[in-house]
Order: C-alpha cells, then structure tokens, then sequence
C-alpha cells in the first residue's frame, strides 16, 4: 500500500509552524508496512486543497490528511473532501454524545459550532478522540482508503496508534525492536556501526537522534514470524556486543522511566533537588504513573536563601566556593538526604544561560550531585546547546548517573 | 508570485529525519513577499520527482528545491530537472575552481565524484556554496523561476538568505501580529469573532489551538507599509474590545512568560508547591531566562510527608479532607508564603490520572491555591485529557490565575 501524507494549514505553510505530523506519521506508517511517497502541505484554501485531494487519489492507495478538523469556519478539511468525493456529511449520534460529555466532564456547554463536529461522510467510521473533541475520519473510497486526523499533535498521535493504525495495518508481520542508547553522539553511533549497517541486507536499521539520546531502531518483515525474530534477533545481539556500555533499554523506555523500574523494584525512595535544571528532572519523573511509589519529593532551589534553608547548605560554602561548585552540589544531595526519609537523592546546580553569573565560569558547566547512605559523589559536567538544551541534557545525564549507580 | 517547495530525499519520507528546511524557506519567502502554496517532499525515486516537477510546473511560478545535490549516485535532483526541462547539464568552469579550491583549503584533493556538482543546466546562474561544495542553481524557465538549494540545513539557509532571496524578493510588504489568548476554547472564540472575521476584507484573521491557549494571527500585504500597518492595527483594535479579558500577550509570548514580565515590574517574588503538576510549573517558568530575579524556590511535595514537613500542612487537615481538598491547596500555598520570603506563593494539587487515589474523586480535579500577604483563595478545575494533557492545562490555569490576580 502507498501512501501520501496531506497536512492542512496555513501556519505550515507561512512558516509558523513545524510539521512534526508528517513526520510522526511517516513513521508509524513505515513501522507497520506502509509505503510513503509523498507528503504534501496545503494551505486553508478550498479550491487548493480540492486539487491536491484529486492527485493524490491519483497516486497512492492511502490518503492521510492532518488538521483542518476544528469546530470552526476555516476548517474545511472534512467538508471538502466530502464534496470532492461526492459523500455527503451526516449526523452522527455517538460523536454528538462524545462532545457532549468532553464539555460535560468539565462543567462546561457544548458550544453549538462544535455539532459541526459530529457530522462525518456517509457510510464512513469515525476514529475516538480520546483527548480533544475533534474526531478522525476513516473512509473507504472504491480502491482507496482515506484518513483524517485532527491537527494538534498530541491528538493526532494518540488517534493514528490506537484507532488509525490498527485499521491499516499490513498483511506481513513487521516487527522492530528498539534500543535506547545515551552517552554517545548520532555520527559516532553511526560509525561505531558503519559495517553492521552496511552488510546488513535484511533488517532495516536507523539511528534517530533525540534530544541528549539515540535511539536504534531495526525493522524486519516478511511472512514467517519466526524468520522475523530470528533475524532481528541477531541484529540486535551484534549491535549490543559493539555498544553495550550506551544501552540503556531494549523496551523503547525513556531513561526515567528505566530509572523509576529499577528504584521500584529494589523499594527506594528517591528525592530531587535543582538548581540550574529548575524542576525539569522532577517534572520529567512525575510524569511516570505512580511515581509517589519511589518519589519523595523534589525542591528548586533556586535562591541562595533556598540552597541555606531548605537543605541546610552553609552560608560560608556558597561564598567561599560559589552555588556552582563540587562542593555545593555535594551538600545539597547530603542536606537533602538528611532531611528526608529517602535511600537516595540527587542535586543539580550550573549554568544554564544565557548569562553567566560568575564571568570564571562558562555556560554549560553543570554539577550533579548524588548522596545516599552507602556514598556521596559529585559529577561535572560540560554540556553545549541553548538554555533549554543545556536543562535537557543535564536532566538526562542525571537519571543516567543514578541508573548506572543502581544498576 | 506564488510558491511550491519541494524537498527530496527518503530520509524524510520515511520520517527520520523533521523537514525543517521548507519551514524555514517558508518563513523567507513569506517575509519577502511570497506566497506559498504548497510544500511538497518525495522518496528519492526518478520517476515519482519528475511527477512532482511537472505537477509544480502547471500550478506555481516559484519552484523551489532542496536535496539532492550532493556528489554521490542518488542525489539526483538536478539531473531530473535538466531531463524534465530538457535543458542539458554543462560543466561550469568557475564551480569547479570553487570545490578545488575548497577542497585545497583543508588540504584534500577533490575526490573524482565531486565533479558532478560543476554541472548545471544551460543557460542557468550558479548559487555559490559558502559553507559546503554543493552549488545551488538558478533556472528561469519560460515564466516560471526555479531554484536549487543543498539539503543540509545550514548550507541551504546561508545560500538562501545570501544568494537567493535578493533574486526573486517581491515588492509587496507582508506583516503579521499575533493575539495570545488564554482561558477560552477555539470554538467559543471565533464565535465571539464571527462578525469580525467574516466582514474582514484584507486582514486574513485565523485562530490556532494550541496545547492550553489559543492563538489568533493576523497577516495582511500591500504595497504601502502605512496602509498595512492600519489595517492590522484596525483589525487588532476590534478584536481586542471584544475578548480583552481573554489576552495575555500581543508579543507571541507564553503565559509564564507574560507572568514573569509582570512579577519582574513589580518586583515580586515568587514560589510554588505542586503535588499533582510535579514540578512541571517550576520547570516551566525556569525555562525562562534571568528567572532567578523573581524565583525563589519550588517544592514538589508529591508525598503527605513532604506536605506536612515543607509546607507545614497539619496531619489532622489531610486525614480529614484528603490531599486533594481546598483545604490542603490553601494550607500548601499558605505554609509556603510563611516559610518563604515571598510575595505570592501558588500550590496545586490534584488528580492527575490515570488512576485516582480516593474512588469519589474523578481524575481532571484540580485545586489551585493562591496566598499572598493581601489574599489567599483557591480555585477548583476540572481538566480533561491523559496525565500530561492535565498536568499541562493546570499549569497554563495557574499561571493565568496568577497573571489576572497580579495585572
């Protein structure tokens, strides 16, 4: 099956906004069996979007459009391709009750343009929003299979990989396996397995650079299960046996969340503590369900006052040394854990940027410190990248250090 | 002069690697007068490309094309377009000395396959390189203009902003404003703006939901900036008078930015303590640089300990109520002001999902507390959507609240 990717809006096309969409769908398409050819972006204009409904139609077997699914006036998506393939809209019962209970549930009415919303094209399925009120459309069209999805990308996604995919989802068995690298850059990934990638004639394998991780990804397919496995099998074993010291998950776990299994299973509390990284590690880590189980609690501290209070770091410390120094970060993971009834706990304090506080000290340099009953160590480091990339990365490198003392 | 950009390369398709490249061209073409119609990107694949070019040829005058220009088998753009053009491909004598010299400069000699890229199309302008070896190209072809750039990033941006924008930039003036609004859905909105956006001739008025807010964008063009700048300010005033108390920012900012504006006038200090929202409101106003003028500190007090040691919350009062009361919410943000030397202090808890802790508590409930030495309230939410959808949401409602309570 060949597939276009057909992304509605005006904000792609002037620019406002980064089609992370077509992206995302081009790998779960190419995850499941699908072949994408084309992606296209439109802007909000009927008679545009018309043509390239009718090359695409033309062209490939599986059309997925994206956005122009909203309540209000210039989101055509839904009715121009009703028009274009002569279906008309009707009212459907069971999205007018969804929309209704999404306003419900939040003590609000349903605005009257949202009806708008619950009118799909004869005889065609809707696909659930499990988050927004949009829902998706799932049309089948003499050869042809047609798709829409909302625009907003956390509603879009969660839509194409519980209800959209599994409606599409190719005859031959295509498995991938992933494994999640930190500590090592995209390109010397690549060359570390430069010949591996190369003989390889069978299992597909890509690198996708996160931010602060890589990620290998080997996808296999054919008819027999067992061959499948067999070979994605020993691609994985002979990329383990060149890298293993970067693994850090085969199960397409976030470090976190590797982080938190472990801390569950030995039964250890944890506690944060940050500066230059602002709540960022906290918030990442309770982002996982069930966190309170292993998490205590997680302070900013982001004042002196802060640092001298809450975790009783001395006043003559900070002036002596500076709050971004080895032995600052060392003496708030130890006040924290003082302070709490917790087996381990984790400081931060750098500088993010884009300013340095102390002109001795460069942008970037960043202090971990770690503290539990059995030892207590601190960890420098130099991390490049803006504000935001610098608090990203030392939260990695964070989680990263409390999963390989743990381990 | 209406737009296409097409950008070739499986990479994308196959969606490893995000298209930034036709959003950044986008942003350039817009600011310079040009509209853009469609983006287009396509497998590395002869015949789909030629597809593309005669599809572009018949619907836009500005054909603009990245990837496919480097030295090795399947980069090949410009041999596709040579061939669909019928315009054969002559070595350029100047290009060459151009990668020799590049080459010299790092002391390697040329590699033989380097030589393909001295080649353009008859009668075309080379775009010169400064970063790479990949020249782009310059094609005026009956009425239409198409250009080639290199696929990677940087080279493409220096070569179009230096090299190809002063070719093809339009006279028209293009300008953009943006309204941020916050605390009303997109359909309600363009309901309170129905008249407005319907009877509006020149302005293109738009609205874009975004995770919590939604923005409201205003472009207009002409030949006279005067009368552009009017327009926009016209259309401005009229929205602004109907729905003030829902906008935050003219400035294209976040809330916690516009937050942080205010506080830093003021010259306020701030705290938070977050249960449900784990610190997903301090890592968000961190994020923010120079934040540490206004910021004291932020406590995750994810735990009943946590709650009863930080921030002072009695025992009895979470026995009696739960965690998730109005009555913690105001005890958390009142024990932070009084242990802090702060001028407001917010707290939040509540039920993120995706279980919830007591069976009579739906999972969406918020409670947002606010104390400062003039006031402390609480304020109850119901919020929809998974677990970081409602961490989300809370954290645009709590800095709202903070924000309206503070201008």
């Amino acid at each position: 099956m060949k597939a276009e990717i057909i992304s509605v809006g005006t904000e792609l096309i002037l620019g406002n906004t980064l089609n992370t969409n077509a992206h995302y769908i081009s790998q779960g398409l190419t995850e499941n069996g699908i072949e994408v050819l084309f992606h296209t972006s439109v802007l909000d204009d009927n008679k545009l979007l018309k043509s390239v409904i009718n090359i695409a139609l033309d062209r490939v077997d599986l059309l997925i459009f994206t956005g122009g699914l909203g309540p209000t006036g210039d989101d055509m998506t839904k009715e121009i391709i009703s028009e274009t393939l002569n279906l008309p809209l009707v009212l459907n019962l069971e999205i007018e009750k969804n929309i209704e209970n999404y306003f419900r549930k939040s003590h609000r009415t349903m605005p009257k343009n949202n009806i708008k919303q619950a009118y799909i094209p004869k005889d065609s399925k809707y696909l659930k929003n499990d988050i927004g009120t949009a829902p998706g459309v799932y049309i089948e069209y003499n050869d042809k299979i047609i798709i829409l999805l909302p625009g907003p990308p956390q509603e879009m996604k969660t839509m194409l990989d519980n209800y959209a995919i599994p409606l599409i989802k190719q005859e031959d068995i295509i498995k991938t396996k992933t494994i999640n690298t930190v500590g090592i850059g995209e390109s010397q990934l690549e060359m570390e397995l430069k010949d591996i990638i190369e003989n390889e004639t069978n299992v597909n394998i890509a690198t996708y650079a996160k931010m602060g991780n890589v990620d290998i990804r080997l996808v296999n397919k054919g008819k027999s299960e067992e061959k499948v496995d067999a070979e994605l099998d020993r691609v994985l074993k002979s990329i383990e046996d060149r890298i293993s010291e970067y693994i850090y998950s085969h199960e397409n776990l976030s470090i976190e969340e590797t982080l938190f299994n472990i801390l569950k299973e030995k039964n250890m509390k944890i506690a944060f503590c940050e500066s230059c990284t602002g709540g960022l590690i906290t918030s990442k880590f309770t982002k996982i369900p069930g966190v309170s189980q292993v998490l205590d609690r997680g302070i900013v501290t982001y004042s002196n006052d802060s640092k001298i209070e809450e975790l009783s770091v001395s006043k003559s410390l900070i002036d002596k040394y500076g709050a971004v120094s080895e032995e600052v970060a060392l003496a708030m993971a130890k006040g924290l854990l003082e302070k709490t009834n917790t087996d381990i706990c984790l400081s931060t304090t750098g500088i993010a940027g884009p300013t340095s506080g102390r002109e001795t000290q460069p942008i970037g340099l960043v202090y971990i410190g770690i503290a539990s009953k059995e030892q207590a160590f601190v960890k420098k480091l130099m991390l490049s990248g803006d504000r935001e990339t610098i608090q990203n990365r030392a939260s990695i490198k964070a989680f990263d250090e409390l999963r390989k003392i743990l381990k």
